[in-house]
């Protein structure tokens, strides 16, 4: 059943070649001062930087830079963003990269003008914001989060080993994005391959939640087809423009708030993912990649139901003659046949993980309670250690 | 392949049980004069209107009332609506009812403090509104057209024997619509499956075109899956909220701009319709319902391959040892079935038509080249013989 709710998403997206052409008229909607952000300097490198400078300047924006936004963005460099959207009085801050710069544009669009410390205000206790906060906008370069037309912002502290999440308000999303398919082309084929788990992982975190009939499940559904079939092509031929817009396309409606409207969700992958992420800094989505078979089969025997229904309705598994705990594990057999040919990380040994970590990775994980079972600690480490 | 597109939807929605009671939050964001605009008066009997009025009350607005909007709205109504709203000083149209309250709504909006003729400006040059426009805002009663998230505006225009629908940008789409699905159980069994079907024909008109490969048409399917599941339900059990809901839902997403982004649509069969309604003033989904075989039937050799895909992934035909027409046909054969036992309209004979209109109906049918085949006139009136 659909559970009562609102949903407002009022980003303007532009959407396909040569879209970045629309900031000249969204800029005119801001005033003169903007803070261009961005990461480790890959668009110095494919020529995404000199392209939006030049459509700044012939806008006559004053251009303060904020670079070097790493992919787990501490609270360090949040606070020092903060400082810098401040003392340059932006009107704008202008994403340019992946979800990691989006989401630290928004923690920095909420923390300019906080009085308290950001961390504790909107990471620790989840309060929203009480200040003036500054627009954002965003042109991505990489696909997954779903950052570009959500209010989600993920901050890590590295002093106490804990990378969250705050998911704000439409007032925090970013006003518009720029989604050029082309712009991805550039990616390493890692960094593709993990977004592109990234992607699955959002949608399952929702649809792995709920016994009830809802039109977001059959919605996520169609997402995940479209992305296993896309995936499949990209991974082939990274160069293929359908199969890269389509998979760009399929991020943004994995999680703008759609497919969780009125239902349950569980979210438990991202809290393992994240610890990892918080001990080793590895990638996002090959975090996630690594603990989620453990975790799926751990979960499987408390909601064997909608694994049969993942299996049959995403992974074409025949059901015919077999019991729904047979369909269920198929399905996610061949789910595992589907990482490996994307060449995803299947094992934590890979991203830095010990066997002397699992105690400390399990304080850093927060227990949801939103999906078929809720984890016991033991739950936990068992997890990362069958995850190694 | 995705073209390029921009995607903007600004629309808050209020969904669930008890949902109006977000009208006192929204309705501080807008003056004291409010239109309160509805249909044939059956918000007066279940209801509705008393909980409407006594919110708008509480509120302190001054309410001007605008009733009798027919099930296809007028030029001459229009023109009423206008003059209503430009006279009250409205600063809010709150449309209370289905989708042609909620079109007219949208038509009043432009039209109150236009210059020109609106016929002429919008639904026959297809202008964009130069004047100022009033906001609307949209409580929701019957469900089928998606107007509560869209800009489209259907109106007719009895003299001419034609009914043209506009689609304006988002600063025409509702600002707000409250979607209590417990507010479509009083509707009788004949409007419900109307609309119901007219949820799936919006689907199929921007499902059924295109070549291409597109995210779009994996979530159009999903939405169709759900629709085909729960409208089955709701037939025989109109009081069973998690149907009622998700088909409320489906709706709303069915004709949001959504599925459409970036590919081909086709219409036709709303051009068709539309030519009925205008002659005979049947109901929009019944009409839609008469036409849909026959035009299939016409386009599937054009399509073989699309209507194919509809067969196996929505209406659950096994391909296997099978050629893609006979199963693009034991689709259509699937659908039909689906349509008995919904209890649609199949026939044109059954709303009016008689044997001397062909002639007039094909002259109020307009010819679009979105789809497989481009009718010709032949072919239009022979989809008209055929549906009788």
């Amino acid at each position: 059943m659909l559970g009562n709710f609102t949903y407002c998403n009022p980003t303007r997206l532009y959407f396909g070649k040569g879209a970045v052409e629309n900031l000249k008229s969204e800029l005119a909607n801001y005033g003169p001062n903007v803070v261009l952000v961005y990461g480790g300097g890959s668009i110095k490198k494919n020529g995404i930087y000199d392209t939006v400078v030049k459509i700044l300047k012939e806008c006559g924006k004053n251009i303060t830079e904020d670079g070097g936004v790493m992919p787990n963005p501490t609270t360090e460099k949040l606070n020092e963003g903060a400082r810098i959207a401040r003392e340059s009085k932006a009107d704008l801050l202008l994403a340019v990269g992946g979800g990691s710069v989006c989401d630290y544009s928004k923690a920095v669009s909420v923390s300019a003008y906080c009085n308290e410390d950001p961390w504790e205000k909107y990471f620790i206790r989840f309060e929203e914001p009480s200040c003036k906060t500054i627009p954002v906008g965003c042109v991505l370069t990489m696909v997954g989060t779903g950052s570009e037309m959500n209010g989600g912002s993920v901050i890590t502290n590295p002093a106490q080993k804990l990378k969250i999440g705050h998911v704000f308000g439409p007032e925090i999303f970013p006003k518009f994005s720029v989604l050029d398919p082309v712009y991805t082309f550039t990616l390493p084929k890692y960094q593709m391959v993990a977004g592109i788990y990234d992607i699955m992982c959002h949608i399952l975190e929702q649809y792995l939640s709920g016994d009830d009939d809802n039109t977001g499940d059959y919605i996520a559904e169609g997402l995940m087809r479209s992305l296993v079939h896309s995936s499949l092509v990209a991974v082939k031929d990274p160069l293929d423009y359908e199969a890269r817009s389509n998979i760009m396309w399929t991020a943004t409606w994995a999680l703008n708030t759609l497919i969780a409207q009125g239902k349950a969700t569980d979210w438990e992958v991202h809290m393992l993912g994240q610890a990892v992420g918080a001990h080793t800094d590895a990638t996002h989505g090959m975090t996630l990649a690594a603990v989620s078979m453990a975790y799926y089969r751990t979960i499987l025997p408390y909601g064997t139901h909608r694994f049969a229904r993942l299996a049959e309705n995403v992974w074409g598994v025949d059901p015919a003659g077999k019991t729904p705990l047979a369909v269920a594990e198929e399905g996610l057999a061949a789910m595992l046949d589907w990482m490996k040919k994307l060449g995803l990380v299947l094992h934590l040994s890979e991203l830095g993980v010990k066997d002397d970590m699992f105690e400390g990775l399990a304080d850093s994980t927060a227990i949801n309670e939103g999906g078929y079972k809720k984890l016991t600690r033991e739950e936990v480490i068992n997890i990362f250690k069958q995850s190694m």
